[in-house]
């Protein structure tokens, strides 16, 4: 029997498929006055203010299909909306979806996408309020969420307040999404439909599932650090060097990392499945890992959190034990 | 000289260019706290709530770049997506744009879009929060817009409140936009880049600039409607008819609307420029036109919007003096 495409269904079914699949994720701080449905979705705004950011992965740029499954897709592109809102020092309340496909897309992939959603939604306590469905030309998939936050009555934590003597510190992972991309990439990885091809090495299996799904980056730690005096805060999209470089130049601050820190992050699963050289370039340099890297006052830094260096008030940028790192970097449009 | 393409700049230097466009617009009631260029924006939410919708145009499937400027282009989608925040009750406070393009697009093109936007936003006092910028494949350029708003204290107006007996009535234009489309469709339309072309008729020109630009519904009567004490209210996206439908599956009442009400709106330019059938079919079924339509207690109507009939309690669907009209509509992936 031939797959079902969007083009089977009118506008009104897919929306009866896709509503149920969203239901599923319940609110955390912020009650949800209107969801689906209407005109517009409306949410509490408990704390007088609202966070929001907006982030879009397109098929063939963000992902591949024959290394990500939908629900991968769907759960990574929450992930890094939410963790862009918890870098604020907020707390997710909702998430809008956009997802405009080409009429020939299966209707279990954009089932399994929205199911990819749901489940990092109910993992954020962010429900999906909304969204919109659009038509696009052929072999074109592109899903834009926007997420919201509440700041609980916090001041936000922006770029631009780390000082000299600041201790830089990051909460969660380094290297592993970029880790995972270069075994995906060198055939070494394992992809969503042939989990035992490839590599019977566990760690491979790991980094690249971090890759494809965006893993679970800790953002509930965004509203500790900021209750916990954070000068600064970002998380790591496009690689450590490069997040901690807009903090140095919006804070005027420079950063010394600690290359024997760095190496900690680098040694056990990624140098087993890359080597140690190219364990230590994808601490430095892997992006889309979405673990968040402060700023503190010396002392202040809360449980959980791992230090890799300090701001001085040398010129804006990041060194590595005094020298200015090789790293490599993406750029949307020269790729 | 060849174009410069998005592929010939960095994203920094993309950016760089947009952001002054940007930020030409100032807000209107809410403040931002914190704008375009750290990892999310904040937004004041004085209401203790937040209106939250998005809605996108892919090119070739919502515009046609024979036809439409990049301004027009980008002052559509926003206007798409404050018609959602009025017809809630709300006021737009603030706007997140996230574009994906082929790397090939020109800058030029992305700029113009980047002033359309700006330009609506300035009208609807709605400032650009923040954004994204994606590439995309060959041919591909999307644009998806989340509009915010704030409802002033005001309880938000849904689709499933209209009771029997309660009048509908519009405010703001009928068939225009989709007249235009239908002129522009039968090649006798004005494109942006051919004003003095097909046809020398004042009236097919406004039409056909409806149908580009999306015009400028009036959304601040969203509030006024609300305050008056509106039961139900849509904004026109996809033909009254269709629309109404829609208010009458939610509310469970049956729509009966007046033949001479909508035969006045359809006389004019309308006609002068479809003649009379199709300036009714368009009244009935035109779509993007962006005009809101509520219902109300008899008596409560404000003053500005016009009584197009009423609710019954009878089946819920839509009527035209007693009797089932004849409408065409849009579904996104049938076509």
């Amino acid at each position: 029997m031939p797959a079902t495409r969007l083009s089977d269904l009118s506008e009104a079914d897919l929306l009866a498929r896709l509503f149920p699949v969203y239901a599923g994720a319940k609110g955390g701080t912020a009650d949800v006055v209107i969801g689906p449905g209407d005109d517009a979705a409306v949410l509490a705004a408990p704390g007088g203010s609202v966070v929001l950011t907006t982030d879009t992965m397109v098929r063939g740029r963000d992902w591949r299909d024959d290394w990500s499954s939908p629900h991968e897709v769907g759960h990574k592109a929450v992930v890094q909306n939410v963790a862009d809102i918890a870098a604020m020092g907020a707390t997710p309340t909702g998430l809008l979806v956009a997802l405009a496909a080409d009429p020939a897309t299966e209707v279990d992939w954009a089932l399994g996408l929205a199911e990819g959603i749901a489940a990092a939604a109910r993992e954020a306590s962010a429900p999906v309020l909304g969204g919109d469905l659009s038509s696009a030309g052929p072999g074109t998939v592109m899903v834009a969420i926007t997420a919201v936050g509440d700041l609980g009555g916090r001041a936000a934590v922006r770029r631009d307040g780390a000082r000299p003597g600041d201790v830089v510190a990051v909460c969660g992972t380094l290297g592993r999404s970029g880790g995972g991309l270069q075994l995906l990439l060198a055939d070494r990885g394992r992809t969503h439909d042939a989990p035992d091809a490839m590599s019977a090495h566990r760690v491979v299996h790991d980094l690249c599932l971090a890759h494809r799904t965006a893993g679970r980056p800790p953002w509930e730690q965004g509203p500790v650090a900021a209750d916990a005096g954070a000068t600064s805060m970002i998380d790591l999209s496009d690689g450590l060097v490069r997040d901690l470089g807009r903090i140095a130049r919006a804070s005027g601050v420079g950063v010394e990392l600690d290359g024997e820190a760095l190496r900690e992050h680098a040694a056990g699963p990624l140098t087993e499945a890359l080597g140690a050289d190219e364990a230590m370039r994808q601490v430095l340099s892997g992006g889309e890992e979405h673990s968040l890297v402060a700023t503190f006052a010396p002392g202040e830094v809360p449980t959980g959190w791992h230090l890799l260096g300090r701001c001085t008030a040398g010129a804006p940028a990041v060194l590595v034990d005094g020298a200015v790192p090789v790293v490599t970097g993406w750029d949307h449009f020269r790729g």
